[in-house]
């Protein structure tokens, strides 16, 4: 990760040539996926302090080396460089009427290039130094040096994952009020394979699923690529919009859908009784379920309410993880199946991984019921206040608004000036953003943003994101 | 894990009771799965010692409960409960010409369910404590105290997987001949993750896929999950049958061959150069990709032949992982992929699990680089010898024979009953036996096995075996 460098007239090689390897470099890590639309000349050559002349010898040569392409009276566009992911099957009458230009997967890998050592504002993780907790290496150590483990490392783990884990985590449920015995659970490597495991085994391509909006990108990403229709159902702040859903379950007969209840993913929001209510009916009367996934949750008050918890697992799926609050690298998420599904879902995680590494789920449950995790929980949310407060504050004073009340990690501002733009011009500087786009089934542009509580709170971003802001305006 | 226990008399339960729970707990675990046939009323009687008014009086409760069918003149029937894998799409002219009634993915569950603590001759894996190594623990003791990893635990890991092991891994596939840089490597949830990734990315639902046949049942399930048409290649002693392979390539248009070259599951098989040679050839006229599954390679002499390295990973994607020779529960499996497919890979791995657990991959490098897997690969290669050589010498004293010559893990032999029956008798006595239907894709009965040489070198199983095979003669 070495910091973007500025175009440089010191440098031997000459201008034109540094402009075009930044620009292979951003296809590469995909930050220009293709099909999207290069900046202006004009836009470009301001941008980059050089003339319009550098930038058109810079454009023709990306243009000659097939990485982009010019369309007449369009500008220029990143060219599909090989068969990424296929093309979606061809629905008639689909509701996102053609699918988006952009490899959505790519998106992520380009969420591991982060472009300097600051604080990154578009990431979707606390920072790794406020995850730092003794608890989890001495669990760690206790399991490793433990002649149990020794032992049972030596065979594939249990299918459902490792029984101390379920226990506690059933308890853990329990104590949210929701009600699933150990053997509804299913481990899985991170929330985002049992995501995986419910969308594969209850989607065929072409079925139709509801999906949040503004929503994750990660999400849409994962239905596009098993060739699905996103059916996007606006969030609101008490939940998502329930005459949306109904509309849809009339008309498309959607097999799922998925729904952040508790601390929405860019909002914030949560959802009320009623919603919730209403919601787990229409589920019920149009027969499709409801993936509630509650990565976030761990950060929310005890009262939050949860789909799941009202219809007790019928028509809905619980999805969590702890990579959002512990060591990410541990990859332990989990998922609790209504217990007609719990074997389809167990089949598809089989054929995927087999098992779950063992050791990471032996040493979360030692932390689970030592309560180690809640208490680290706490800590966590208290430093987390801290810092949304004091991060409202800059973000404001710098002209941003807030769309949503702050809640949570995340804020959904509003900065007036397209955030794609905004996006790359501060990629330059060394920020990685999450614009709005990011957040849409269509990648529709706007000037929304995601902004990380926990990494905005050094004025020298807030300052930079004013001035760029400034010159887009 | 309880032995299966004979009916009792003195029970207080009745004999039918017992009978038919009995059928509930195999059709539960799914040793009987959704289509199977049950026994006849007479064989069933005869195999269970008691009168065949009894058997119907069971079968009676179980169609009563909605478990089995009757279907006139055709017998009882396990019955589809719900709906656990979604029927293929139906595909004119398929070459398997319906699906196959069983739910395949379910046969691995019942992998998990050993019928008693005797050592299993059906089983895929080694025995466990021929895995136990000092150096494995000492290798996880290391990274688990070192201050590095508790930093890099704290993030998610490299997307493509830890370069310290990619860099190890290229080293060793080197001294194989086979020519990847890391950077054409990615890691994976055990080999089993990366030939989910393969299938998920380069075929669509109706899409052609060659394979190895016999072969093993959990390749067919995947495949059969993803809804793609399977062409059965038969495994000759020197390859994949070319004309067969030919004959597809032009008929069908596969996208796809799955390929254990060396060790071959079950029969041992390995790959002669010309065959090699050939299959490389086609799948460069025919445009498919062959996947080079090596998961058994660990156990082979130095110069097996492989298709990747004879191709240089154009048309070959090579898959390996670390499940069989080390603790499986690490889950640390990876694939060299061409590098015009590496990044299509990467974006499915990051949907389907994000990243891997990186502290089991720093340890598995650690060991790579300090040849400690190299020396406990010679002696488990030494130890399965002497046993394959006991192991031999039983089979034929019990009326066994071999039909490919034994080599690695695995025995291909026939019986002469069939081994459907055989391995539910077995079962009864304590024993999970691999019956030659497991792999073939319509799951054909026939008169052969795999047994597993490293646990089957009990006189006492032989015995067993015999006394069985007799009664069913």
């Amino acid at each position: 990760m070495q910091p973007m460098s500025l175009l440089s007239r010191e440098s031997t090689q000459p201008l034109t040539e540094q402009l075009a390897q930044r620009f292979v470099t951003r296809m590469r890590d995909q930050l220009w996926v293709s099909g999207a639309r290069l900046p202006s000349v004009r836009q470009c050559a301001q941008m980059h302090g050089v003339s319009a002349s550098t930038v058109v010898a810079a454009y023709d040569w990306l243009v000659a080396q097939g990485w982009v392409e010019a369309r007449p009276n369009r500008g220029f566009f990143v060219r599909d460089r090989g068969q990424r992911t296929p093309p979606l099957p061809a629905v008639a009458g689909g509701v996102v009427p053609s699918p988006p230009p952009v490899n959505a997967a790519s998106l992520i890998r380009g969420m591991f290039h982060q472009p300097s050592a600051e604080p990154q504002p578009g990431m979707g993780v606390f920072p790794a130094d406020w995850l730092d907790a003794d608890f989890l290496s001495a669990a760690l150590r206790k399991v490793v040096t433990s002649p149990a483990l020794r032992e049972s490392s030596l065979r594939y783990g249990e299918p459902q994952g490792d029984t101390s884990l379920r226990e506690a985590l059933s308890s853990k449920l329990a104590s949210m009020g929701l009600h699933a015995a150990p053997d509804q659970l299913i481990t899985t490597v991170g929330a985002t394979h049992a995501l995986d495991i419910i969308s594969r085994t209850l989607l065929r391509p072409g079925d139709c699923v509801m999906v949040e909006e503004p929503g994750w990108a990660i999400e849409f990403a994962r239905l596009q690529n098993l060739g699905v229709r996103i059916l996007p159902v606006p969030r609101l702040e008490t939940g998502p919009d329930l005459d949306v859903v109904e509309r849809y379950a009339q008309l498309h007969a959607p097999k799922m859908m998925v729904s952040v209840s508790v601390l929405h993913n860019p909002t914030g929001y949560g959802l009320s009784m009623p919603v919730a209510h209403q919601l787990v009916n229409l589920a019920h009367r149009y027969h499709f379920h409801v993936v509630e996934d509650d990565t976030y949750g761990h950060m929310a008050p005890a009262h939050a309410v949860r789909l799941s918890v009202l219809d007790g697992l019928q028509k809905t799926i619980y999805v969590s993880g702890y990579a959002k609050i512990l060591a990410p690298s541990w990859r332990v998420g989990y998922m609790a199946a209504p217990a007609d599904l719990k074997d389809a879902f167990l089949d598809t995680k089989l054929l995927s991984t087999l098992t779950t590494p063992v050791l990471f789920e032996k040493a979360l449950a030692l932390c689970l019921e030592q309560g180690a995790i809640r208490r680290h929980t706490e800590r966590l949310s208290q430093r987390l206040e801290a810092a949304r407060s004091r991060s409202v504050k800059l973000a404001l004073a710098h002209g941003c608004q807030f769309v949503a009340p702050p809640q949570g990690l995340f804020g959904w501002v509003d900065v007036g000036v397209d955030t794609d733009l905004l996006a790359l011009r501060m990629h330059d500087a060394g920020y990685l953003l999450a614009p709005g786009s990011l957040f849409h089934a269509d990648r529709r542009p706007g000037s929304l943003m995601r902004v990380n509580f926990a990494s905005t709170q050094d004025d020298k971003f807030w300052r930079a994101l004013a001035k760029t802001r400034t010159e887009l305006l």
